[in-house]
C-alpha cells in the first residue's frame, strides 16, 4: 500500500479534479504538518456522524452527536425547526448548495426540500432519480398541519437548463396529482441575470425580460 | 502609400482586432479576386448613402436612394412606418444591435428609440452621452398623436450591469419630468437567463427570479 | 442591393469572424466619415496592384505601380534583391506571415520561400497544395548560381503540429531528390518554447530540451 | 467544532481551489461510504511516515516504514539507489513534479537533485528559498566519488520564465565556484515546444529554434 498513489487516486475521484492536480493535493499534504494531517483525520472520522441529512427537508446539516434524539425520531436542522419561517411556502431545490445559495441571498423565508438530483431528459425512471416518496410525505405533512400556516405555495427552484426544466416539469405533474388547486405551484422568473447584456441575450431570456418588466418607482 | 500597411491599419481600429488579425485580414482580401474587391468597394461607397438614421426612432436602416423625400422632411424606417406596430409602448434601447436582438425574439411589438450610447457611472454631461433631445421629443410626438394610441408605456430597455443600470436611472428621472404618471416607465425583469445554475447565480439574481416566480399553468 | 447586408456577409468569411462581429463591422464602418471610407475604398482599389508576389520567394510586398518591369520578367522584392542577404541558405515557411515573424525576430540573415500552404495528413495531392515547381526552380537557381554564394542549407521552418511535421516530411524527400548531399537540409529546433513550465511540458518537448541543452557561458 | 466547516477551511487551502470547489468538496467527501472516509483516514495517517524525502536527491518517495534504516544513515530513493542509472550527470529540477515529467519522457538516466523552489527575481535571500547546502553536497559526492563515474555534466533544467531563467542564472554562479571546469554546466535547450506555430512564437523562440535546427536524417 503506497498512501502517495492512494490519496491522488483519491482526489482523482473529487468533482472536478484531474490526474495532475490531484498529485499536486497529495504534494501539498506532504508540505503540512503531522499535527495539520491528524486534524483532517479527527475532522473526517466526525464528518459523518455530525454531519446528518434532515429528516424533513434532507438537507446535510451540523448536529452535535449528544443531540441526537433518543426516540427514534427523526433528526431536524434549524431551518426545519426555526418557528420563524413560514411554513405555507416550500421552496424544492436540486441540491444542497443550491439552498445555500438561496440562503445566501436573504430573499426567502419559507421551507425548503432538497431533492438530491435533477431528472436527466429521457431518463427512464425519474421516480429512482430524486427523493420522490420523501417530498410527498413533506407535501403532505404540510397540507395536514394542524397547527400554524397552511400551504400556499410550492416553489420549484430548479437551474434555467434542459435537465432543470425537465425536472420542474415532472415535479409539477407529480404534485398535481396530491394536491389541490388552492396550492400554486411556482417556478423561478427568467430574465435577464446580472451582468446580462441585451446584445448577447437568446430570444427567450429577452421575452421573459419583457414579461416581467418592472414599473420603476 | 502602402496599401497594405494602411488597410492593417484601418482593421486595427475596428472593434476587437488585435494587429495579428488585422495583418491575416490583409492577406484574406489580398487571397480574394479582383471582382471581389471591387464589389467590396461598391458596398462601401453607397453604405452610408442607403444605411440611414431614421429620423424617428435613430436606428440605422437600409433605405433606397430613390426613396429619400423630396421636401426635406426626415426618412422613416420601416419599423417606424408598420401601422400594425403599437405605438403605445415606447422601448428604449442604447444600440442598434440591442433592437436587433429584441426584434430577433418576436416577443415586442412597439416601438423603439435608439439612445446611442449608456450613460457611464460618474458622468459629468450625460445630456451629451445620449440623443436626449430626439427622445424628448420622441416622447412628446407619442403622447400627443392625434390619431391611433396614447403612449402608456416607456420601456427602458438596458442592459443588467451598472452602466446600464446608471442609464436607465438617468431616463427614468428625465422622463419623469416630461410625462405624466398615467404613462407607466418601465425595465427589463430579472431573473435567471438561459442557462443559469441556481448554485453559481448572484443574490441580486436569485432575488429577482423569486420576485418574478410564475405559477405553472 | 442592401449594402449592410452585402458588407455583413463578405465580414463573416473574413477568418475567425461569426455574424454577430460582422455586424458589430458594418455598425463600425457607418459610424466613420465618409472620408474614411473613402480612404478604404482608394486602399483595397490599389491593393492587388501594388501588394504583388515576388516572383522569387512568392511573398507579397509593396510595390510602386511605376517601378513594374517592363522586359516582362518577375518582380522581386526587397529581401530578395537585398546583396547583403546571404544566399547560401534558403528558409521554407509555410504562409507569409510566418515569414514576417521570423523576420521580427532578426536572427536570421539568409533567403525565403513562401509555400503557400501546409500539406494535410492523407492529403491525395500534395503536389497540388504548395508551390512545389517555383520551389524546386528556387532551389535550382541558388545551387547553379553563377556569381556569389553557393546554397548550403535548406531550413525547413514549418510549425511543431502534425500539419508541419507532414509538410516537413514531404519536403525533405522532394529536396532530397533534387539536391546533392552536400546541401544541408534541416527542420527547426524544438524545446521548451518562452513560458513553458517543466511540469506542463509534454515528453516529446522534454526529450527535445534535453538533446539541445547548452552549455552555460 | 463543525468538522463542515473545518474541512471547507482545510480544502480552500490546497493550490487553486476557491470557496465554492471546496464546499463541494466536503459534499463529495459526505456522498462517500464511511469506509471510504476510513481509507482516506488511514492513508493520511501513513502518508509522512511512509513518503519521505530522498536524503540524496531530496525528493519525496514511498518507503515501507519496516525498510527504516537503523543506523541513523539517511533513507536513499530508488532512482539513487539503481546502479544503471549514470552518475556522471546531475540534473536540478525546482520541484518534485518536474522531477516525474522528466522521468516520464524516459530521456534521461541520469540522477536528480530537487532544489525545493525556484529563486523569484529580487529574491534578497536565495540561500534560503532553495536547498544549497544539501545540493553542494550532492555535487562534492558526485565529484569525489571513488567507484564508477567522475560528474562530466550538470542540467539545470528549471522552467522557461523569468523565474527559472533566474534561479538557473544563481545555480550557475553557485556552481561554478564549487567545481572545475571540466565538469559542463548545461541548461535545456530552447525552441518550438510541440504544438507552437510559427505564426505564433516570440522571437527569442524562433532565435532558439533557428540555432537549434537540425539535420533531417
Amino acid at each position: 500500500m503506497d498512501p502517495f498513489n492512494n490519496l491522488e487516486e483519491i482526489f482523482r475521484r473529487f468533482p472536478g479534479i484531474g490526474p495532475r492536480q490531484a498529485k499536486r493535493f497529495v504534494y501539498h499534504l506532504l508540505s503540512l504538518e503531522q499535527s495539520d494531517l491528524e486534524s483532517i483525520n479527527e475532522n473526517l472520522s466526525v464528518l459523518k456522524k455530525t454531519t446528518v441529512r434532515c429528516s424533513v427537508c434532507q438537507r446535510f446539516f451540523f448536529n452535535r452527536i449528544e443531540s441526537l434524539p433518543n426516540d427514534g425520531a427523526g433528526i431536524v436542522c434549524n431551518i426545519c425547526k426555526d418557528p420563524n419561517r413560514d411554513a405555507s411556502y416550500l421552496m424544492i431545490v436540486s441540491k444542497d448548495i443550491d439552498l445555500l445559495s438561496v440562503e445566501k441571498s436573504r430573499s426567502y423565508n419559507g421551507m425548503y426540500f432538497v431533492l438530491g438530483n435533477n431528472i436527466p431528459i429521457l431518463e427512464e425512471n425519474p421516480t429512482e432519480r430524486i427523493r420522490q416518496k420523501e417530498l410527498l410525505q413533506r407535501v403532505n405533512s404540510l397540507i395536514n398541519q394542524d397547527n400554524s400556516a397552511i400551504l400556499k405555495e410550492v416553489i420549484i427552484a430548479t437551474s434555467a437548463n434542459p435537465e432543470g426544466d425537465n425536472t420542474a416539469d415532472y415535479l409539477n405533474n407529480l404534485l398535481r396529482g396530491h394536491i389541490n388547486d388552492e396550492v400554486k405551484v411556482t417556478v423561478l422568473g427568467r430574465g435577464l441575470s446580472t451582468g446580462s447584456e441585451l446584445e448577447y441575450s437568446d430570444s427567450d431570456t429577452i421575452k421573459s425580460a419583457l414579461m416581467n418588466r418592472k414599473v420603476v418607482k
